[in-house]
């Protein structure tokens, strides 16, 4: 039989002897470790730094271009019967949230009035714990793409990736619209669409705040808002019931609970204004009082750049761009030089500078190479990878692979932002890693060193009684946050009839400017990401099998039987990953391996009369109920049985 | 040849004909979804309440005991050379964190003198991102097994899981020796280690915080401090050199800034007392200022009690026994009903009514299926999950799946608790799912529902200042969170050569009373980990495939080779999980097997003279960059080469 004999991997390389089980060496190929150096081809590197989640950034070789792909509709998607929608009504405004309410990220609005659509907004949102190994996550833009003949528009409140970063994977599928934004967004859509290859190349439409713009058959306004990055507006579009006012991310730049003038100016447009309904930012309501204001942040940073007596090392995100002009104002001001230690960073800089948003001299910002040609104390280190990010410059310095900076017990660390939810672990160990290396940190804890760009409750109050809507729809944030938000615009007097708490793909229909509906149907609202450079729908069974697969691994038993006799050829093999050190349980394979020549001799007793089929279903299950009693592990149990 | 073609689970079933790749269906046998219907055998459930991460608890079957299985040494660790340790010094005091400083969990110390060992604490620590899969980490206790002759005593200072969940995994692993601690950790220690099948007794001497007991040649005293649970101590152990001293958990019950009499009282010992050296918890000496003291929750508790129109569902650690007294006294004030909804709720609570920590009448306790014979403003729920626990109570209220507790919009939901790091998306989704149904949920954000157990720096000021030790070691934490606590000691006057910031297993001899000196040699300290009911040493290998696997999922390619010509026999086989959804990937699956072919019948050109192992490694490595190139993942590819 021995010309026969099946040749497995780590398994008996032939004869009838019991083939050693060597399921770890030589190790078969697979994940290696990315590191820095090792660029992994394709996906972008998010131009606006990454916000949320993630700790493995797709990287990108250097001038190589990213495409996209659009799987094709999936089995699953196309027998999935569309549930009809009844077409928006004559006296309707139709409004639908496609991304942002179940979720912090992945914003999109879809307003239809008429025959128009406006897209407010195309964010995407780095993967959560349920979706591993995805990249991002879109909102689903099926409803749009069925209509994408009524686009008039793609209108952009700010330049952060939870507004921008889909656009990139969405906006051919929706028709190519024309982008409507301010300079500095429009520049940051512009710059990471270099980063891809794409077919048509997106239009730009820059407006200013003061604008007004006619789309399809409506007139459209914006007003400027407070926010963390400059150029943040808010959009309003009137219909024939009253203006649509959508206000992006916003805060209020008070002082002791009083706006700022700019903000009371901004705002008095709405004293003539009729609102018919208000889609408001709701992230931070659920906090009570007012959040920091961001001036006092300043002091903060201004204090500790002009009083450091060594290196110093501010870490923030790229996206805050705002506290960037400034930290890079206080840097001239001591006369500092500053390194900008991180490509988004970098990158979002330098379209600042190019829009004339920020000034400074040309050797202010010298190149990390040149550190050493400075004392300490007159130099800032920018850098990226406050949240922990693997690959970002601050994460470099705290595990010593950084090319250019070693830590000093002199140097200070200010980590001038908050920690995302879920990145808590990763800032820990970032944190022990740098305090490790003697420097001092400081933190938001002990220090006003970062605020948050979206404001509390009572800046949410003050918006509201500003706008006076006469419905409401709380959007941006998880349910529990937008449902304070709801609590907040009844108590302020909206009737509780007037607002709803939306989910992805709520369609809500304002009817005769008098009643809200919320259809009983959804938009399509499945989960689209992007793996790779494909963007398709979610598959539920691999992200369960990849949950499983975490923390159980697998088992493929392989069984050569004869098919005439119906016995076993060999002892059986076993190839296993991620379930237990197999070399450290050679019992437990023997075992094993009983188990399955039993299972196999069994079902084959009769060969002739044998269900294959039913001979591995029994074979998997003898082995997955062995395998837990033994171990209390459930790990996919691959059967094989080679017949010969 | 078709008599020899192997038949593969999901590939074809014979023929020459291309085979159907249906890898995700029939559903092999795998992990199934955990309900809670579905009990997990095996596995404790902490009766002490989860402190720690962890999603996806092992369950146990009723009455079913856990036995602990040690693991043999593996051939890595029988391998291993144990770096020498010198045997400490006759006038040296030897003090060895093993666990918790490089973490919040799995405290452990050892403290060395003479021919006296004495082991402080002996907790647990629930998983981390980085050890998918495994249950608890325990303390390495590979020092103290080596000189398991020497241990005169395991000390506890209180009853969490942090500092007695390692118990049942080591104790007969150090000797089994006897254990000294109060009155409620000794019970509660007691009934934990009741659910476990454990070959010998432990065997407890319970001790009052005034007493002094003499082990080996040394006398130990102890003093009370404040925590979250009753009867916590701290342990002084009396050396020629004087003391050394460890708090345990710690904060102060203060007001405004000024410590309780008891808390003086208590501390009082020190003034005639002279201190050798200071272990302190480190959790919270980041925190600027004084927490909020536990006195300030009840006043908020009590009124939110007292004021309840409606239901109130108020969730909690299990193990945050003194406010769940509290919360008892409270709802009998105001003649409410208590349900005790989680198992380790009621363990807790019962265990404190029998030693008279907590009265209650009979009645005030009813069952919840008696829920709807009592008005709502009449209820109090008391629930575990606060942490978002999959299975826990609140879990199961939130989707619904609660056997007798639906919420209704007049329900109050207090969450009485912090969010521990790591559990915020967990938690996020809790709350979405309880605010979908309509009730009202308060947080700590907006009212004093929650204080931490463990002190801010302006509390660790004032414990130094009493106790004054020469030299200090700041344990429980994080390394950043020690090292902010080393810094506060060194501006409160102790020199800095006299403070180690250690790490688990650091040596550290404090010489003669007089000098600090930290060995280069370290104890073993390679993580110890229990998966299923087995304790062993973690294996790297095991992590890394996990986290993998979890990314990027699994393609196992079989290839039916004639061993004569070198030729595929018939079109290869793909079984692949986790990787992409193959159903919907059918040209990738079709350019795939044409690389598999090209790339064994390449290496297979000479039959006789092929290498079946490298043929392997190639096929591997071109099956992996064809996959990563199409697809930027990088599945772990298993080939398999059947030579027939």
């Amino acid at each position: 039989m021995n010309m026969f004999t099946p040749q497995f991997p780590h398994g008996g390389t032939g004869g009838g002897a019991p083939a050693p089980v060597r399921p770890h060496a030589p190790r078969p190929h697979g994940p290696r470790p990315h590191g820095p150096q090792g660029p992994r081809p394709g996906g972008p590197r998010p131009g606006g730094g990454r916000r949320f989640g993630s700790s493995r950034p797709p990287m990108r070789r250097r001038n190589q271009k990213v495409r996209v792909e659009h799987a094709s509709p999936t089995t699953r998607e196309r027998q999935r019967p569309n549930a009809p929608i009844p077409p928006v009504a004559e006296n309707a405004v139709r409004i639908i949230p496609l991304g942002g309410v179940e979720e912090v990220g992945r914003n999109m609005t879809a307003i239809e009035v008429g025959n128009d659509i406006f897209v407010l907004d195309a964010g995407f949102q780095f993967k959560e714990d349920d979706t591993p190994g995805i990249d991002y996550i879109l909102p689903n833009t099926s409803y749009i793409e069925e209509r994408r003949d009524k686009v008039r528009g793609l209108l952009i409140s700010h330049g952060h990736l939870d507004h921008i970063g889909g656009i990139p994977y969405i906006i051919d599928r929706i028709g190519n619209p024309m982008i409507y934004t301010r300079r500095l967004t429009g520049k940051m859509i512009q710059k990471r669409q270099e980063e891809f290859a794409q077919a048509v190349p997106v239009q730009i439409r820059e407006v200013e705040k003061d604008e007004v713009i006619k789309l399809g058959n409506h007139a459209i306004r914006f007003f400027g808002v407070t926010h963390t990055i400059p150029d943040s507006m808010g959009i309003i579009i009137e219909t024939a019931w009253g203006d649509v006012v959508f206000t992006g991310d916003i805060k209020l730049n008070h002082k002791d609970g009083e706006p700022s003038d700019l903000e009371k100016k901004e705002f008095s447009i709405f004293k003539d204004r009729k609102v018919l309904a208000l889609l408001m930012d709701s992230t931070n309501v659920w906090q009570p009082g007012f959040s920091i204001p961001e001036s006092v942040v300043y002091v903060t940073l201004e204090k500790i750049i002009t009083n450091a007596k060594g290196r110093l090392i501010i870490a923030m995100f790229a996206s805050h761009l705002e506290r960037l002009i400034r930290v890079m104002e206080f840097a001239e001001q001591n006369a500092k030089k500053v390194v900008i230690d991180g490509r988004s960073m970098r990158t979002n800089i330098e379209i600042a500078r190019e829009l004339g948003l920020i000034k400074y001299k040309d050797d202010t910002v010298i190149q990390v190479e040149d550190l050493q040609r400075f004392p300490p104390e007159k130099l800032i280190i920018l850098a990226t990878g406050a949240q922990g990010d693997e690959f970002a410059s601050l994460a470099r310095i705290g595990n010593k692979s950084h090319k250019f900076i070693r830590l000093q017990p002199e140097d200070t660390i200010v980590l001038s932002s908050s920690v995302i939810p879920g990145n808590e672990r990763a800032v820990q160990k970032l944190k022990d890693n740098l305090s490790r290396q003697g420097a001092r940190i400081i933190t938001y804890h002990a220090s006003d060193v970062h605020a948050s760009g979206h404001g509390n409750r009572e800046e949410a109050v003050w918006i509201h009684k500003q706008v006076r809507e006469k419905f409401f729809i709380p959007v941006h944030g998880y349910h529990y946050m937008l449902r304070v938000h709801a609590d907040v615009a009844e108590e302020l007097g909206v009737a509780r009839a007037n607002i709803t708490v939306p989910d992805n793909g709520s369609i809500i229909d304002i009817v005769g400017g008098e009643k809200m509906v919320k259809l009983s149907v959804k938009a399509p609202n499945e989960l689209r990401v992007v793996e790779g450079h494909t963007v398709s729908e979610l598959s539920d069974v691999l992200m369960r099998d990849r949950k499983a697969l975490g923390q159980e691994g697998f088992c493929v038993v392989v069984a050569t039987v004869d098919r005439r006799t119906g016995r076993l050829h060999k002892s059986p093999d076993i190839i296993s990953r991620g379930f237990v050190y197999l070399r450290d349980n050679k019992d437990l394979m023997d075992q094993t391996r009983l188990i399955i020549r039993k299972a196999v001799e069994q079902s084959m007793k009769n060969p002739r009369a044998a269900d294959l089929d039913m001979a591995r279903e029994d074979l998997a299950e003898n082995v997955s109920r062995f395998l837990l009693m033994k171990t209390q592990k459930r790990p996919i149990v691959i059967p094989v049985i080679v017949s010969v």
